[in-house]
């Protein structure tokens, strides 16, 4: 490498360097200060390059690249203002576990505090958002600093994909030039004969990382086994998570050696995907569970990922389970009824793995019937019931459920799909039946908000050939509208649902809406948009249908077709609630 | 006050305070958990309310209104990433001195990192971007939190409106019930009457606030005042400010004691509504000041503002100032070349005052000619050339400098302009005469992002009478194309000026112009967006004019008619630089 100035050296350096060290992707926004990095990543071949406007949304797709993956996407953008739009989509990244690299260009430091154009204090703009931060010092042309440069990148790439994975944050102040102008002099002649390490690397990464896993020792499993064996009526409860935890196979494996029905959340990775009969999945329990009072309690419950989307679900928990296993491989505590009795520390796929056969052995043994054979039907039964229910009224009513309902059941098999936050998650767990198709669910539940899903749908879809689905409401597509330009810009092909009320529909769902005024102007905010101009401006098909059978049509038409098209389908949220509460009623008074 | 419960309690007293320290306007966006908040704000007759959809949108809305009036607004969100949308602004407010108070509800503190919904650690997000940051305690029905509450929101503002202004944040954690519901025991019968003072507040503030301005002491009065009568060439340099600074009384008083001409940036308050024939205002140095090679160097510059936008001027000042005065209310120093000699911290305006009489005393008795006459002249004879030769290719050359030429000599009187980042700002600097219509002039020049400048504007109209005007670049007005919704829900009636040359134009003043790749594809990012939809989209009337002439009638009917125009016109980035550059050679020979 001879680099015609200091800081192209380092902008190549840093960039060869994380790619050598498994970044194969990074979303850019144009920038000045950015231009050694942003020309070193251009000029690589190794790496995918997303060029981006919105640095909001530039940070989302990175986040859902990222998420699909699993794997550290890369995001740069110039100094000042730019650092700070990545910020929401930072948070979400640390809070559902997303590993992101970012790299936000800065001024150097004399400019701090002065008045220099485009100049803010970048020093830890993230706070405790971020797995590992660093300003790097400014360009050095010798050799200790680039060897610490290929280290920093290294370190960055290890802690972004750790346990748990997360946003890393390299502030890269550079001083001018910051083009790769010849300037002679500038880095020192013969740098490659005196620190060929620093400057040429190693073949593969500086530092190759090799990263444990956390085991428990044999007699915390062969316990944890024994609670489980012992147990008349058990759960496995998995939460959202950005792949199947535990995989699907040792979960799997846990379910059929226990016999415990599984909640799985949407987000989970195991709604969708399973096969086996001996795996009881259940998908309905958003409904039925109000209807458990007079059920037993469960005496074990083995809870995977985070929160589960249901309040039925966790207040279900709160109150009934003795006996609550967290395990998560971070030591994190996503249980915030703060009724689980027992935190587990440990890989989710290995533990399901020893636990799956521990069990498996103790049960052989066991004399009396292995599990509480009701419990397992109760379970069973109300699936059945809860599943009549949604299929009638799907048929029959005009609400937003129907519509997640058919998103699911109607999906290709592989699909992706991505749900924005509010009422359309919330429909999908209640509404989507599990199947064994191969659906990838994904949604921002890490911090839940409004923004920058469109880019997260967008951002996943460039890192899958399957067909993507995005179900947006009309608040969170209003959001993130400067999202769709990656479409053409990223060249993604995706399904947009649209789902629109006119407003926030989950307003309806809280006591704000028997206070009006203030509920309607300030908490649903009907906005009276019409989107359908929308399509003209980013180029894109554009489809208002009227009812469900005429999505089901235009569903189908989108995901066998080329280029993307975004389907509205329009609901009274108020009509669509009532809806909700009255097939609520009615699989809870059918269960009872 | 009688409430039905502690939270809307919390939220009233708050709201009530602000109201009474002064806050006048309010920027709401939905969500539930900032329910006391907004339903607190909807119903108090004595603010005004904005509500938005898009919280990065809503904090630059606030940011405009509280540039435009220099009163604090307050910007309301939920929890969650919510806050970190207002993050950019809060840096803008920080750096640029605008009084912002910003209001995040947050989860009960029992929920910090345990999974709960919409929770993140929102404690110091903005980190030292704010003048003051607090985490209320949750809402307490007790007489000292009352009264505690009551002086937060109190110093808050004082806090806002300080030297410097400000943002502040105000974190507020609250628990359920949210909304205005009875709930019998929540807050203690006879509170009233135990804690009157906590409860009902005082007539006006609960804490009067008194603020002072720094002066300095005679000496150090009459020691500027020799230096300054004692120059044979002085100048007054005007950088950016929200305001005139000094006011423009002073600065003329000023500038007629010393005879001093005023190099007046377009975003000073100065380059426009000074009509005394005594105050020479400059508006061409952007040019002329690279032909005065030639010319004497000035011995004493007195600074007022941010540092200039122009980078001419400000390497002019650095090579040849041998007193450089910053004077700054907050002893700020916002001079990055470092050359600047004096640190003065006082209030502008007083001192501009002071200075006025004193130098005004010296000259009288001085023997000698008060000023170098050949000084002044030379300025006022590159004024005259400058002007002429922007005159003669405004009329005849199809750049980006002929519209913002033109915005600034059509504006009628009086007129509120606000102008986008990179080009527009540059172009408004370099081609807009000084005229003595009151022309207050805005842009973001804090940290000088790309970010929230259709809101920063809307925000602007809504605290004035004027007609509004901006002018924004292609990629400033699709980075927050969101807010232009504010043009309906908040009634703001503009002239939208949108100067298109597709893409970063700004790059080809860099030299990365020269390496293509990778320039064109993520320097200068083309994105071909025919943004004409827009007007469907907002309701708004899109007008595309091909030349000047079509412009400036397009221009004077809309600042005459009521509603939202949105006038296109567009460019080629690279000729309209090279004009510029053309340009500025003649109007240079000119002046040698």
């Amino acid at each position: 490498m001879t680099a015609p100035n200091r800081a192209t050296l380092w902008g190549e350096t840093l960039v060869e360097e994380l790619i050598a060290a498994g970044v194969t992707g990074v979303c850019l926004a144009p920038g000045s200060r950015s231009t050694p990095l942003t020309a070193a990543f251009a000029a690589h071949d190794g790496i995918e390059t997303f060029s981006h406007l919105d640095e909001r949304s530039a940070a989302f797709f990175a986040l859902g690249r990222s998420r699909r993956l699993g794997e550290p996407t890369a995001l740069v953008c110039t100094s000042g203002t730019a650092a700070a739009n990545f910020h929401p989509a930072v948070i979400e990244a640390h809070q559902s576990r997303v590993p992101l690299v970012v790299l936000t260009a800065d001024r150097p430091p004399e400019l701090q505090d002065s008045g220099a154009n485009q100049t803010i204090d970048q020093e830890q703009l993230y706070g405790d958002s971020v797995r590992w931060y660093r300003t790097l010092p400014e360009p050095k042309p010798e050799g200790r600093a680039l060897r610490s440069l290929r280290v920093a990148a290294d370190r960055a790439v290890e802690r972004a994909t750790g346990t748990p994975p997360g946003p890393v944050h390299l502030n890269v102040p550079v001083a001018k030039p910051l083009e790769p102008t010849e300037t002679p002099g500038d880095v020192p002649d013969g740098l490659n004969e005196r620190a060929p390490l620093g400057v040429e690397g190693r073949a593969g990464p500086f530092v190759r990382t090799t990263r444990g896993r956390p085991t428990l020792a044999q007699d915390a499993v062969e316990s944890l086994a024994d609670t489980l064996a012992g147990a008349d009526r058990g759960l496995l409860v998995t939460g959202p998570t950005n792949r199947p935890t535990p995989s699907r196979e040792t979960l799997s494996a846990l379910a059929e050696a226990t016999g415990f029905p599984v909640l799985a959340d949407p987000l989970s990775g195991h709604r969708f995907g399973h096969d086996s009969p001996g795996t009881l999945v259940c998908g309905g329990y958003d409904s039925y569970l109000d209807a458990a009072d007079a059920w037993p309690a469960p005496d074990v419950v083995v809870r995977f990922g985070a929160s589960p989307t249901s309040k039925i679900l966790r207040h279900y928990l709160r109150d009934r389970a003795d006996r609550q296993f967290v395990i998560d491989p971070a030591g994190g505590w996503r249980e915030a009824e703060f009724t689980a009795t027992d935190l587990v520390t440990a890989d989710p796929t290995w533990l399901a793995d020893r636990l799956a056969s521990r069990v498996a052995d103790r049960l052989t043994e066991r004399a009396d019937s292995p599990v509480d054979a009701d419990w397992r039907e109760r379970f069973r039964r109300a699936e059945r019931v809860h599943w009549e229910h949604v299929g009638d009224a799907v048929g029959t009513e005009h609400f937003e459920g129907a519509v997640l309902s058919t998103v699911a059941s109607e999906a290709p098999d592989p699909a992706t799909v991505v749900v924005s936050n509010s009422m359309p998650v919330r429909d999908l767990d209640r509404f989507a039946r599990p199947r064994s198709a191969d659906l990838t669910v994904l949604g921002n539940r890490g911090a839940s908000g409004i923004d920058g899903v469109t880019s997260t749908a967008l951002g996943a879809g460039s890192a899958t050939d399957d067909p993507l689905v995005l179900v947006i409401g009309d608040l969170a597509f209003y959001h993130d509208m400067n999202g769709l330009l990656a479409v053409e810009r990223c060249g993604v092909d995706a399904t947009i649902v649209l789902l629109n009320n006119d407003g926030g529909g989950i307003f309806h769902m809280l006591s704000i809406e028997e206070f009006d005024p203030p509920f309607t102007e300030y908490f649903k905010t009907p906005h009276g948009i019409d989107f359908e101009p929308v399509g003209d401006l980013y180029g894109l098909e554009y489809a208002i249908v009227e009812d469900l059978a005429d999505f089901e049509a235009a569903y189908s038409d989108s995901i066998e077709s080329d280029g993307t098209q975004i389907i509205e389908i329009r609901f009274d949220a108020d009509a669509s609630h009532r809806t909700r509460e009255r097939l609520h009623e009615r699989v809870c008074s059918a269960v009872r």
